[in-house]
């Protein structure tokens, strides 16, 4: 047999195993999308057709808001209610180094014995863009795969985050009552994207300021037809987690229902694809740049004075643009 | 006079009323800058090679660290030291309605009555990348009107911080020790690319666990010839400010020293023309697919689960590098 059949029989068998709900050809897809592979790629293009089933659930907010407790008590919520829970926790990495800290991974740890739970952790590919891109990649093969519910974890909150959460049918912004600042600054970007707000940790002091200050933020942002509930949860005893999981359901029959789902969905999708658009056009200019000696004379040029960053900017966005479409 | 005429005439004004630090030319000179006009460019292409003198530090961290605090505890030390000092303060706002808190300038008010001190406060544009274009092109400005010393401060931490952080000369990484979690999901990234580390409110439980932390994190981050200080500041009463000033000092003199300058230099200019590259092709992303086609049919397919979102991106990538070359 040909190297190019054997490999199309094992895609086969590994879409086949994942449309069946098999764990382990999960476990090897969503390997093969991480790795940026034109098998994950294809593996993608052939499993979307059966998208669509599972509920995608974001969880993003500022580090130390207690995340990745809230997700473990959310799936394990779900998993009594008789769903399947599938949980891509993406970790806070470098993007210079690639190294990532993998404490969420162990605060999981009691769920990974659960056969209706399927968690991946994930690290970013830096400032390249390519986080949005396998999470959701990830997100979709577990729909695929028949989980009932996706939760994706996001740390921090930057682009990445907005990212995620467009690509999440449903977004839950999780704030700290600690840090006072920290509901002021928080964004009005993420309470736009948010379509529900969580104040965890709502036994220490300072909840109900939060609440009362996502209260303030919430009458000035700009929200359609749905109006994001403001709920106060204590994750680590489970207070509050069984409301999060009415409101994230209502949340989803919301936008099932007829007169928001089309909206929705290509408003959904459209994001999606910009998002994606733009991940790619980044790695490609880094990719471009790697291999040309234009940056190199700009950089030279800019160093010594003899001419400004921006205008040096614009001729290295031409440059690679006529590279491009030489493609 | 010809309206160009009178252009050029407004335009040599501006800028040589801000060479001789006149601070109406700099504020109109920023806001050409920040309305990111052709006016804006043609300054910032003429003021180049007259920057260079001051020293640019970005102050960077999570929200409910106490930055603008920290910027406005700096600046007031730098004055006691004889300098000159701008400040750029970046407010979050929303990548969708455009809105932005001015918590932070509110609080900055007792410093606006010094002439010796330069605020300007600005609003992202969002998701567009403008952020740091517009930021860096302010300091500048600030550079070539004589201010010494130039303060960015933004809030958040996301890839924005990456890119503020490479176009300033010193970065300070600004952490709080109230949420425990916190210094650990501080991006690995932000590590490698802060000169100074600094555990504000260091009057809080937490403080010296988190200044172990930062410790632990930098052994395992990359740092070139300059290894980070961690110090701790109570930045509401000025404490530890002027040993802070010290470090901020005596990273400057080691990055001006003879051996490190060409390399430092041409790194800084290195990630500062990509930034603004990857800024302006997402700025073409948006402004091409708002008057093209191709999008709304891939949409219509996607949404029709009839294809994937990624091939769907790769061929909307494929289409507008076509489109820009034609430029």
């Amino acid at each position: 047999m040909l190297q190019a059949e054997i490999n199309i029989l094992e895609l086969e068998a590994i879409i086949n195993g994942l449309r069946n709900g098999d764990r382990r050809s999960l476990a090897r897809a969503i390997t093969k999308v991480e790795s940026d592979s034109a098998d994950g790629r294809e593996i993608l293009r052939q499993i979307y057709p059966h998208t669509g089933r599972a509920h995608t659930i974001g969880i993003t907010g500022s580090a130390g808001a207690g995340k990745s407790t809230l997700v473990g008590a959310l799936a394990r919520v779900q998993r009594k209610r008789g769903k399947t829970v599938g949980i891509v926790a993406v970790d806070p990495s470098s993007p210079f180094s690639h190294g990532a800290i993998l404490g969420d991974r162990i605060r999981m740890q009691d769920l990974t014995s659960d056969d209706g739970v399927f968690l991946r952790s994930m690290a970013s590919r830096g400032n390249l863009g390519g986080l949005s891109e396998m999470a959701t990649g990830a997100a979709d093969l577990m729909d695929a795969a028949g989980l009932d519910v996706v939760l994706i974890e996001t740390v921090g909150a930057g682009q990445d985050e907005v990212e995620v959460a467009t690509a999440a049918q449903t977004t839950v912004l999780v704030a700290n009552p600690g840090a006072g600042d920290e509901v002021q600054s928080m964004k009005a970007g993420l309470m736009e994207i948010a379509q529900i707000m969580v104040v965890n940790k709502a036994d220490l002091v300072g909840a109900d300021t939060a609440v009362a200050q996502l209260k303030t933020l919430l009458a000035i942002a700009d929200h359609g037809s749905w109006i994001p509930p403001i709920l106060k949860t204590i994750a680590k005893t489970d207070e509050g987690i069984d409301m999060l999981a009415d409101e994230i359901q209502k949340h989803f029959d919301h936008m099932r229902s007829e007169e928001h789902f089309d909206v929705e969905r290509r408003n959904h999708v459209r994001g999606q694809i910009i998002d994606l658009t733009r991940a790619i056009l980044q790695r490609r200019l880094i990719a471009t740049t790697a291999n040309d000696s234009t940056l190199e004379t700009l950089i030279n040029q800019v160093a010594e004075r003899q001419r400004d960053p921006r205008s040096a900017a614009l001729e290295l966005a031409d440059v690679i643009s006529q590279k491009w479409s030489e493609y």
